[in-house]
């Protein structure tokens, strides 16, 4: 019955996976905006811009000539936060001065070889090559590194200087603060309560409907109970499954198929490209891989920034950045608005 | 020595604060950016524009009608995040859906009744002023609420909405995660190591100087160790302080000075006014004014997102949410460029 008081009333709620609360003040989507407007993603994308480096058959900034691909397309980033060989720091120096050595390599993959499409509207075939690619990087980088991330960050608003549909994947010799946090939470949660938290709670949702946005046999998308973004979600398979190079080919199917309907809803919200970050999350590898890792559950996060339309965003900010997240609807408001969205995306809609 | 060696080589530091850590690989500043560019911070802002709400004479949303003042104005938010009488949820349901009582009172405060004016621009008395405000809402509210956020969202990078210089104060009957992790990581290092974090951070920074931007009888602002924003500060005083209400008349005099003076250089680096979001940590208020609050030291952290010039940002995008921190330059770096700089405003300068 709560759960009804909660839509109007401010209350925090917890993330069980990060250990941490948000504010849920839903009243606040009142009030009116002044602030900076996004610019709208441009639809005017070339299909193929000899200046871009992303493109087939272009030249990147180290001089090398991208090939003729015509589906993904993976190469090193020319400008890595993360290289193989950087030198150990040395010993700590006093604790508020500790350092640790950090390496690793970034790689870009490109999804497809045109510049004006993005993964909603590819082939279903097409997102599955790119899910393909996916479970074969965690495997090959996974037996060296103990952590993987592969990331998208899509649009302008979320950092990302090239409009050529693709991600990006980081693995490094060390375990990044938030999976850390995402072990200790899920690992905790297996010994307190004897069940695997994410497999729980995608029953549970499943279970209750309200967050959910789209599911099918395998998979399930919902507005988690703890989202912070405005139209957060949270990509969960069904079954019990470490990591993406442990999905069968039927989920990996099912995943592509999923991956297309929530990303159509995404667009045809505010009728925008909808810009996001989103990365996948599965057990540690390295020398995980020799470890009980049976806490961990595959998931992805997609974090889209866009609160009221295709300009105007929400800004993690002061209280934010110094507090704790705010949001201005609850993620029942949302998952809802996203649910009764069609599934054929609005750039391709008849009429 | 190995201060030396992390300037060029990636690696990863500890933020002592936070209990995270932060991947500096400096080497990325050379990176080409053909990304988003944010709007220039425009200089034509009127002093007295008859449409905005936050104006000395002008009537607010709620209809009330601002007086004719000539210092700092304090008013309620129009649209607060936090209500004084929100209603209990409810007992907890299950530990995957877990939520709390959240009340509080949102304010905001005028800084000048000029809107084309900002703190570095302002007369140091003026900025006293703002500063005792700030002391007396600490008191005042921290009667009643254990935590009392002050924060400044600068700038229209940092979803401020309105170019009169202002700040908010969030009070709130719960303790946020980010002051939950302040309070935790310094009583614990009070505790095994005898000294008060902060008190002990500021004596070895003046010591070591390389991270120090600018300093004076009482206070010092450095760019942390951990710092992740490009060109970020904390601000801190010499002697251990627990809150901003407990400074002396002549520590409010050191800080308006020493505030006027980083905030200066933060203009100057780009020639702008330069956008970030602030806020003051203390101790906690409400029931702990009755604890042993010892291990906390005062201090503002300064969050300004801009990393190459006045149009172009660092972005805290899908690497950074889904794992860690990256930061392009290192901490030494960012001192010292923020140190050489001239103290006079660039908008005052002769010639
Ligand atoms: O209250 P304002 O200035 O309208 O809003 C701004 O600051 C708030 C507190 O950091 C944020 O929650 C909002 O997203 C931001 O736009
Ligand atoms: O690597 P890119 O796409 O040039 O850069 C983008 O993503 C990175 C990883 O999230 C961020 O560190 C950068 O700030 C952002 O602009």
């Amino acid at each position: 019955m709560h759960e009804r008081a909660n839509i109007q009333h401010q209350h925090l709620r917890y993330n069980p996976l990060r250990g941490s609360w948000v504010l849920v003040s839903a009243h606040r989507m009142k009030r009116p905006w002044k602030g900076q407007v996004e610019k709208q993603s441009e639809d005017e994308v070339p299909r193929h811009d000899p200046t871009n480096p992303l493109c087939p058959g272009n030249q990147r900034a180290n001089g090398e000539v991208n090939p003729e691909y015509d589906s993904t397309f993976l190469f090193q980033n020319d400008f890595p936060a993360l290289q193989p060989d950087a030198p150990d720091p040395g010993a700590r120096d006093h604790p508020l001065f500790q350092t640790k050595a950090a390496r690793g390599v970034c790689k870009v993959m490109c999804f497809h070889p045109w510049s004006d499409i993005t993964l909603p509207l590819m082939e279903l075939s097409d997102i599955k090559r790119v899910i393909d690619k996916w479970a074969e990087l965690i495997e090959e980088l996974g037996t060296t590194y103990p952590w993987v991330q592969i990331f998208e960050n899509k649009g302008a608003t979320m950092g990302c200087s090239n409009p050529h549909p693709h991600c990006q994947v980081w693995a490094s010799s060390f375990l990044p603060n938030e999976p850390s946090l995402a072990d200790r939470f899920q690992r905790e949660y297996l010994k307190e309560h004897g069940e695997v938290m994410l497999v729980q709670y995608a029953k549970m949702e499943t279970d209750r409907r309200e967050r959910v946005v789209v599911e099918n046999g395998d998979w399930v998308a919902v507005v988690p109970y703890w989202a912070t973004w405005p139209f957060q979600t949270l990509l969960l398979p069904r079954r019990h499954v470490l990591r993406l190079c442990d999905l069968t080919t039927k989920e990996r199917e099912g995943l592509a198929s999923i991956m297309k309907r929530l990303l159509t809803k995404y667009d045809n919200l505010f009728e925008t490209s909808f810009p996001y970050s989103m990365g996948w999350h599965g057990a540690p590898t390295g020398p995980s891989l020799q470890e009980d890792m049976g806490h961990w559950q595959l998931h992805a996060h997609y974090y889209p920034p866009l609160l009221r339309s295709a300009t105007v965003r929400k800004f993690m900010v002061g209280y934010e950045m110094l507090a704790l997240e705010q949001r201005d609807l609850t993620p029942e408001q949302a998952a809802q608005r996203l649910r009764n969205l069609p599934e054929e995306h609005y750039k391709t809609r008849a009429g």
